[in-house]
């Protein structure tokens, strides 16, 4: 018999109603003869009420006691599943993460993945029951309970899948899938049927918020396709699988932007070896999560180095890089709030030379200036003024035609 | 060094003013050279938040995944009271019931402790540490989550504390301690400052609601001492300990009342043998959670049987006599809603003939009419109308002089 792992985030949990017609679903798909493994994140916006709870309480928020803290939003939303599954008709059973043997390291608040033990899982299967994991969570070679940080409801669903050899996993969210662009941007965006993980991974990268990036390269790396849909009009949504090389890619898949980051510049530094190398290391020491490097070339010996961050970190980065401009010898360093990054994404980039071209001639003539460019194989990044976004994406989403 | 169990519950933790406030008082324990472990309860009304949550979800609420739900409670005040400590610079760690391995039997919802395997506890303890332990909850030989029924964080309290060989438990409440009668019946009631076992359960059986029957059982096979006080004054509260053979006892300790129970009357029954063990079997089987039951002298060869319920017990003791009337030869069942139980409790009584007499001359004297009479070696009970029940405490309550 098939099996499937279905992934149900938040808001597709989000209250009694929804955890019924997912409950409708659920019991839909295992009728359908299918083996059924269900994971739940925690409904809606809990996760920030227990968050603002500890802030009540407390400035010390001890790792091991906030995992203890949140792990008990996936605990409320599964038993409820278990439920609402067990009133339409469907033996359930639920898991913590410890329960389904979800083995991590020790690290709370954002724990790896080690093992995983499914037995519990299996059995649970071979009884003719619909096993409903706790996502997000699991326990520590210690025996603590941990967290699997941003995304590990999606990590939990693909490992599971992984783990128990399911044909395919469901991530189930509130949009209908991935799209040619940010539909609140692009009204003619399309959504996509089908990505390849490379493509779906730099689309994560460059600030396509569907996907955790960390899942999908679990899913690349264990070879578990994906389905990302939607709980709400349940259509067939955007697979997400190997790239099948028979196939012709199309050059231009998507047209993804991010507003999220802040870029900080290092001027006039003298051109010399080892300075890059000192300058993030020392970010890295700080956990800086350095997107985009650019360094210009030198003028009379001296360069300017920039860097993309995420805005939280700006503040971490400036101190930082000024804290090491004497011993670098900079001139200045200075921060910029008001950008937002453009990619274009494309596995058929790779063969079709001149897609850069079109990219900056498209910039141009809407007048959107590019501050900085970073590529990949199958990825071009621009950064531009964040008050340009909107033009700079819907140019270029209709430039290479992707509303199909 | 020696060692103490406090246990707080609900109201004790029901917001982040009050999680604070007890980490305070645990912290001065802790630096008092006392080592402390701590049970807490689900924060206020937390437990029927989720409990109407489940309703909203499902009418179906198989008892495993209750249980998963319900522990949720516990899970959250348990990590915000470590991170409260850790504000007040003690290191605290918090454990599950699984975690502090309390294994019970199967028995969801209403789980018996088998065993306390409180090895992680002690380690805890011997590293500095202080424990923090959800009530309630606990792990089943099955490897299921489980919970323990009403009053079962005083049971994990208890039970931790005679694992563990503590020198007494504290329970901690919103009220200061054990009363001569309910205050706000008897304005001049008095805090009692010390009680044997045998008279606490007698308390709390009779409808004295500040511990449960089920702990102070425990306590007493397990001879922990027991102290109940008040987490908002933080004064010395009550003790419940082993009887003091050389100490003279009271005769009247306390007066106490229930109002939550109804009374049935199956009129008419043939008097002969086996009837009441139809029945009351029968109810049994329905676990129908009898109280008092009274047979009264046949009269021509027919006798009345009453008994006392809890008023959610009414409907199905009435169904169940209802069903029987045929095969019992009874002429009526009958209910009535309107029922009161008024009891005296002391130690004393057994050695001092009388007690019965001035209770029953009390009541005469106060027009308060008694329907039924049970007794036991420490306690008598009398029931009346509900609405005299303020009058026929009040009146006991300075018969024996128990104001002091």
């Amino acid at each position: 018999m098939s099996l499937l792992v279905q992934k149900y985030g938040g808001t597709s949990v989000g209250d009694p109603d929804r955890i019924r017609a997912v409950a409708d679903h659920v019991a839909r798909s295992a009728r359908g003869g299918t083996e059924v493994v269900v994971v739940v994140s925690a409904m809606g916006r809990s996760t920030d009420e227990l968050l603002r709870l500890a802030s009540e309480v407390s400035s010390s928020q001890p790792p091991r006691e906030l995992d203890m803290l949140l792990t008990a939003g996936e605990r409320i939303s599964m038993a409820l599943m278990c439920m609402a599954l067990a009133d339409v008709g469907v033996e359930a059973v639920s898991f913590t993460g410890s329960q389904a043997g979800i083995i991590t390291d020790t690290t709370h608040t954002k724990a790896k993945i080690l093992e995983i033990r499914a037995d519990r899982l299996r059995d649970a299967l071979a009884a003719g029951k619909v096993p409903v994991v706790a996502g997000f969570q699991g326990v520590s070679t210690e025996r603590d309970v941990t967290t699997l940080g941003r995304g590990g409801s999606d990590t939990t669903a693909v490992a599971l899948a992984a783990a128990l050899g399911a044909g395919a996993c469901e991530i189930y969210t509130d949009v209908p899938g991935v799209f040619s662009a940010d539909p609140r941007l692009v009204p003619e965006a399309r959504k996509l049927a089908r990505l390849s993980f490379e493509e779906m991974l730099d689309i994560a990268a460059s600030g396509g918020r569907v996907l955790s990036l960390r899942s999908v390269e679990f899913a690349r790396n264990h070879h578990v396709p994906l389905h990302v849909r939607s709980s709400f009009t349940w259509e067939p949504g955007t697979w997400v699988e190997e790239e099948d090389p028979s196939m012709e890619q199309a050059v231009v898949t998507a047209v993804t932007h991010d507003v999220s980051e802040a870029k900080v510049t290092v001027s006039g530094v003298p051109d010399r070896p080892g300075v890059a190398a000192r300058l993030f290391r020392a970010l890295a020491d700080r956990h800086v999560n350095v997107d985009t490097i650019v360094q210009n070339t030198s003028v009379e010996g001296t360069t300017d180095i920039s860097f993309t961050v995420p805005r939280d970190d700006l503040e971490g980065s400036l101190d930082t890089a000024r804290g090491l401009m004497e011993e670098l010898g900079a001139r200045e360093v200075t921060a910029d709030e008001g950008i937002a990054k453009v990619s274009l994404i494309g596995a058929g980039m790779r063969s079709n030379p001149g897609v850069s071209a079109t990219m900056f001639e498209t910039l141009a003539a809407n007048g959107v200036n590019i501050e900085m460019i970073s590529t990949s194989s199958i990825r071009i990044s621009c950064v531009v003024r964040a008050d340009l976004v909107e033009v700079a994406v819907g140019a270029l989403h209709r430039a290479f035609d992707l509303a199909g």
